[in-house]
């Protein structure tokens, strides 16, 4: 595919996608004035939408709410909306709040309440202060604009960053744009789900083919991300596809539906990478690459269990090349796979190294080993003799910083 | 059950059941002359022998051994080999290696090699220095006595305190005394096996029975504790009974076999907590008790989910009474039960606080909870609306400790 891209920052993410505007603002949630906590993407015309959400049995009120609406629409929406600061779940009066705050914007823009996508992500088990996000609402949508930054910085947390990606391809000989925002950082292990990332397109795509697209695409992205083991409560990633790019309507698998699904992996695993990057007092990016498997679901398990180990993460934090974590977090995950028949090598941008080969130790230089994993992204490349198949997975490292930002999350 | 018990490092742990001694000494496998690395128990005469291993797919060397040994053997044993500082594991000659342990301690003692239970914990994938362990065997037999406490030292990796506990009881009107060492800390998350724990007993059982005991024992014990999640290459938990208390032979279900059981999960119990209050860089240790779940599985999977979260534990570290993460982490585990009929309680030796009634947050004193979770030992709480069936589950707090431990342990 012939796919031009850019992160969005400077030249926008969501909102490179014609059609469609962003806002963020600070209302109040949150008690620094310097953190937006509101946050807003408008479509000129109804999409398509679809949401995949977390698996966990507990889940937030605004979640729910988004799933009746979705339900409600037969997967048509014009709006996300979201607030940080606040999870609004396991609150007292969590699900008459939700229904406020889109009622609030959907007053203020005119548009059916059903025609809004909604979450909210911060602490559990407070009631969200919902008249504060009220009264900021006219001054959320008089800050539509197509300026991505506000909105990509309302939705972040204990994020260090805004996360921001889009890119530009062909269909038919038609122009279609997509990009997206996400926020990650921490309570981050999504299960056929996602932490919260929000995408838009132009792309002319039936509900179902871009509910269809949507799990495809988030299976190999943000479900392949671990940064603590803690699926939450509030995982949503939700896409809205406006079909102005003029496309003929993508309504079944055939070509064009692989050059979007195409371009929406590129989009959900750039995210996806910079949510492990970022993840809370992560120093580095991990990347386990497994090839060699029997299936693809056991290159996917064996990989998501190798970056998910605190034992690897924390070697990988002190640059320490102590591979046998790797071999016993193969070990434990469930797979399948020969354990005799493993080779482990660790890259980055200084080298590669072999550490070990047919499940037993080698040799190995430890100054250049301590350099390669000196760097911030590093690459754990796992090879079996069982198959075909690979997959990848990503972490970050396990750091001081973690635990001093988890210990006192609330204060 | 009228139970005696004491902790045993003054009045012996598994050296107080008659017939049994240990020794642990230094043999140069540890570069440190002050931290012993050879461990040796034996029983004087055959017993019966059981053993729980780890469920990871990666088995150590020497685990291989012991549990061809005793297929060999029909579940008879004379003695219990481990050393330190090296998990003979994914190393080269392995296989070889552990042979030779076990011979060369077999010839100083002149019993068969499958007498032999084996073990190694410590760093995986280097060669096991076999040549200094079989130098060092003549002063391991030498200095085996009734002190049980160089041997529960032998067996220690980055614990800070040797773990031992005894217990006596009577059976058909014989005394039964049982004892167990254990060592844990790191790389801790047993399935269905145990991090390293022998135990011994003079009780009269057949091999069956006490296999059966063993693993009914391990299942609510060992198995129920998480320090990191990662389930080791190595984990086991072994016993030997003599049968020379002369009670009648446990041979199949009855009073007898229930007061043994009483027993043998007094003793797991009590190391298997130690293990957890002793977690690498651990200040607390972490209970989590389920109560009102639909069935004994979704009680257990339930708090271990809990005391498995490094949100849990790293709130837990820093006092935090964060109860959302508890929420969160029941929601994620996988079992069944009803997200909206949650009640959560924190308490300790200072007092006890409800935090949540019906899955919503209550207001409460938060310098009270502060104070609660100050404590060394943390009960969570945790009542569901959906049965009867409860379950425990044991794991320590999250702190700066754990990350520089094992960011730098080979080092």
């Amino acid at each position: 595919m012939k796919l031009e891209s850019w992160s969005g920052l400077s030249k926008g993410g969501i909102t490179a996608v014609p059609g469609f505007k962003a806002a963020g603002i600070h209302c109040g949630i949150r008690k620094n004035r310097d953190k937006r906590d509101l946050a807003l993407i408008l479509a000129e015309t109804e999409c398509a939408a679809a949401a995949v959400v977390t698996t966990n049995k507990v889940k937030s009120a605004p979640l729910l709410l988004t799933m009746e609406n979705l339900a409600k629409t037969g997967g048509r929406a014009r709006a996300i909306l979201c607030n940080s600061g606040n999870a609004n779940a396991c609150a007292p009066g969590g699900t008459e709040a939700a229904v406020k705050m889109v009622n609030a914007a959907a007053n203020e823009l005119n548009i059916d309440p059903s025609q809004f996508i909604v979450n909210s992500t911060g602490v559990i088990g407070f009631p969200l202060p919902v008249d504060v996000i009220a009264a900021g609402t006219p001054e959320l949508v008089q800050k539509l604009s197509t300026d991505n930054i506000p909105a990509a910085e309302a939705i972040m947390t204990t994020d260090t960053f805004p996360k921001s990606y889009a890119a530009r391809f062909e269909i038919g000989g038609k122009t279609v744009t997509i990009g997206g925002i996400a926020k990650g950082s921490g309570m981050i292990n999504p299960n056929m789900a996602t932490m919260l990332a929000f995408i838009a397109t132009d792309c002319a795509i039936s509900p179902k083919m871009l509910q269809k697209a949507l799990r495809e695409s988030t299976k190999i992205s943000y479900n392949q991300v671990s940064v603590d083991g803690d699926t939450s409560t509030n995982d949503m990633c939700a896409i809205l596809a406006s079909g102005t790019a003029g496309n003929a309507e993508i309504t079944g698998e055939c070509a064009d539906y692989d050059e979007f699904l195409d371009a929406l992996n590129f989009i959900n695993l750039s995210l996806a990478k910079d949510i492990a990057r970022d993840g809370e007092g992560a120093t580095k990016l991990l990347i386990c690459r497994i090839s060699g498997a029997a299936t693809y679901e056991d290159a996917a398990r064996l990989s998501k269990s190798v970056i998910s180990s605190s034992l690897v993460k924390s070697a990988m934090f002190g640059a320490d090349a102590n591979w046998g974590r790797e071999m016993c977090a193969l070990g434990y995950s469930g797979a399948n796979f020969n354990p005799a028949t493993v080779d482990i090598r660790f890259s980055s941008y200084v080298g590669e190294i072999a550490v070990c080969r047919q499940s037993v130790g080698l040799p190995f230089d430890e100054d250049l080993a301590a350099a390669i994993l000196g760097e911030k992204e590093i690459t754990i490349e796992i090879t079996l003799a069982d198959g075909d198949f690979s997959a990848e997975a990503y972490g970050c490292d396990l750091t001081y910083d973690y635990v001093r930002i988890n210990g006192d999350y609330r204060t």
